[in-house]
């Protein structure tokens, strides 16, 4: 890894390779549990080392060379890997919530688990092993993660900041997990509530809390974690409009998720907004297609009609405008904040990835 | 609390009292995250706040005077009590994996939140929402235990030996509970898988390594650590055969479960396999109806007959003996072991309680 600024995807192997070492002491010093239990902590570690961004370690680099100028080490660094256990967790207990059956392109963990009970034949329901799997697998990913930072080789007022940061992360994304299904089972289709599920889900999930974290491991700098606070409200935004934009014009080969889905689920996000009321002013053709589509069961010739649809309005361009000016008004933050000068063009790259990326 | 021995009810109440301080912090702590989400956090609040016998730190509060003699104070009381929002993560989730209907006489989490969903008429399945809002409120009881744990206030030697009783034991449960699933699935029913099950889902993560916490709070005696390790494997065997003998015998106003639950469950206990064979061999008619009997759906006066018969061939009688042997070994290393008199006293009080509960 390059000192001075290591790319995207430098640090992401290098995070993965502090991952696949803690797993892998992990799972040797919990070898006397049995042959059994091996199976799932094997299940968890190919889990987590199947890959992903690590782009919330990513952003608790970054905020920490903001502080402190130079490269962390190598403890710092396996501290920050705690944030993909923890992804890990949320990520497969959101499977099992949302019912999903793949993930990154291959079966869920409950849907593995599943298969595995059904290919033994063993007795009782293989859904239901399959989803207890899963629920066990997530709740040991979050208790490893803990482990991390419990352990992380600090001072006592730098572990005493990460472990406040740590503590906020982990209510706020179960807070932004359990407003979502409620969200979705109320029918609650309001501006704010879709943007308070955005912003624990979402925004401080990804992108403030890593960044804070990061800093406080590094030094004690309130100024600078308030920045990162407007930083990532205004990113996240960004990052959640492009998510919306890849669920419908989105590379299913590259994004690993089923072409069409957001169409098909009628998920409401702001793009799909955008284009039916565009449409309802300027294309009434446009408009019923819209209207009498979304949120059924679409071919993919119709998902393609209507993908057409929706980039023929302008919704699209509108979208994509609206990611625009947000990463600008991200890069003026980034401009405005006292840190360091090489954290700022890491951290201005890492946020055009998240905003502009394919998957 | 009297200083000298509190009473089991006295060490239950001021741990009551400590999570009632700690959720009341958490819960207002959180309450921007929003209206809805306070919803969860009053559920895991009024979950944890409704009762329990608090085993966990009372066997923490006695290991800790056994090394330090005198009495903890309120912070370490606190510390203790992470031991109960670890249990209620445990609990919730269990219920979720056995897909049980109440816990302690009311209705478990997740049918809680099912009926909450059904109330309000909202879209997409009950049943669903219920799963997803227990999995939540498990995991968040999870997060703040490991809250108390990481912000402790104990010197940084203690701290560190905290911290490894505290990732044995959660990785040690998970591995129970994860055992437990895959036995009853493939339908292993050998005495040592059964046992591994027992000793990480019961032995370990109710008596060992709760007393090892309370130790490792208090002073560095890895020969008590040692001692009490010896103490839960006996312990914890007497612990599981008590619960056995509550499952049939049990007064269902008291244990909060059905009566005969576990005859109908055709659960592989100790004490039924006891009788079988006991039966096989002197009583050729209670062999009959045990082997017709078990794991159907009974009456409740099938129930009562089961029940005499498993009394009337001796199986209780046996399986009482095997307590009443296990609790003089347990008292044995009690009076063997270099700790604290008047703590060996409380332990045996403590230990008498687990063995011989009616709940």
């Amino acid at each position: 890894m390059d000192a001075a600024a290591p790319s995207a995807v430098e640090l992401a192997a290098a995070v993965t390779e502090q991952l696949r070492d803690y797993l892998r002491g992990r799972r040797r010093d919990a070898a006397y549990i049995g042959a059994d239990y091996a199976v799932l902590t094997e299940a968890l570690e190919e889990f987590v080392l199947r890959g992903g961004k690590r782009l919330r370690p990513a952003f608790a680099y970054w905020g920490w060379r903001a502080v402190a100028g130079s490269e962390p080490g190598p403890s710092v660094l396996r501290l920050f890997s705690a944030l993909e256990m923890l992804h890990a967790c949320a990520l497969v207990h959101d499977d099992v919530i949302d019912a999903s059956a793949t993930r990154r392109g291959l079966p869920t963990v409950h849907r593995i688990f599943t298969e595995r009970h059904r290919s033994h034949n063993w007795h009782g329901s293989p859904e239901q092993f399959g989803l207890s799997a899963a629920i066990l697998l997530g709740d040991l990913s979050l208790v490893w993660a803990d482990d991390i930072v419990a352990t992380a080789d600090l001072d006592a007022a730098a572990h005493r900041r990460v472990q406040r940061v740590w503590s906020a992360i982990r209510t706020e994304v179960l807070g932004g997990q359990y407003l979502d299904i409620v969200n979705e089972s109320s029918g609650a289709d309001t501006v704010a509530s879709a943007m308070t599920v955005n912003i624990y889900k979402t925004a401080s999930y990804t992108i403030t809390r890593p960044l804070q974290l990061g800093a406080a491991a590094a030094a004690d700098r309130p100024e600078i974690s308030e920045a990162f606070h407007e930083l990532g409200t205004d990113l996240g935004v960004a990052f959640q409009l492009r998510d919306d934009v890849l669920g419908v014009f989105g590379d299913p080969a590259v994004t690993g998720k089923p072409s069409g889905d957001d169409l098909r689920s009628g998920k409401r996000t702001v793009l799909l907004a955008e284009a039916v009321e565009l449409a309802e002013k300027h294309d009434p053709v446009a408009a019923k297609l819209l209207r009498t589509s979304i949120g059924t069961e679409l071919s993919d010739v119709q998902v393609k009609e209507v993908c057409t649809a929706i980039e023929s309005v302008g919704a699209l361009a509108a979208v994509e405008d609206r990611i625009d000016r947000l990463m600008r008004k991200a890069i003026g933050i980034l401009n405005a904040a006292p840190i360091d000068a090489q954290a700022r063009l890491g951290l201005i790259e890492l946020a055009r990835l998240a905003a502009n990326r394919s998957a």
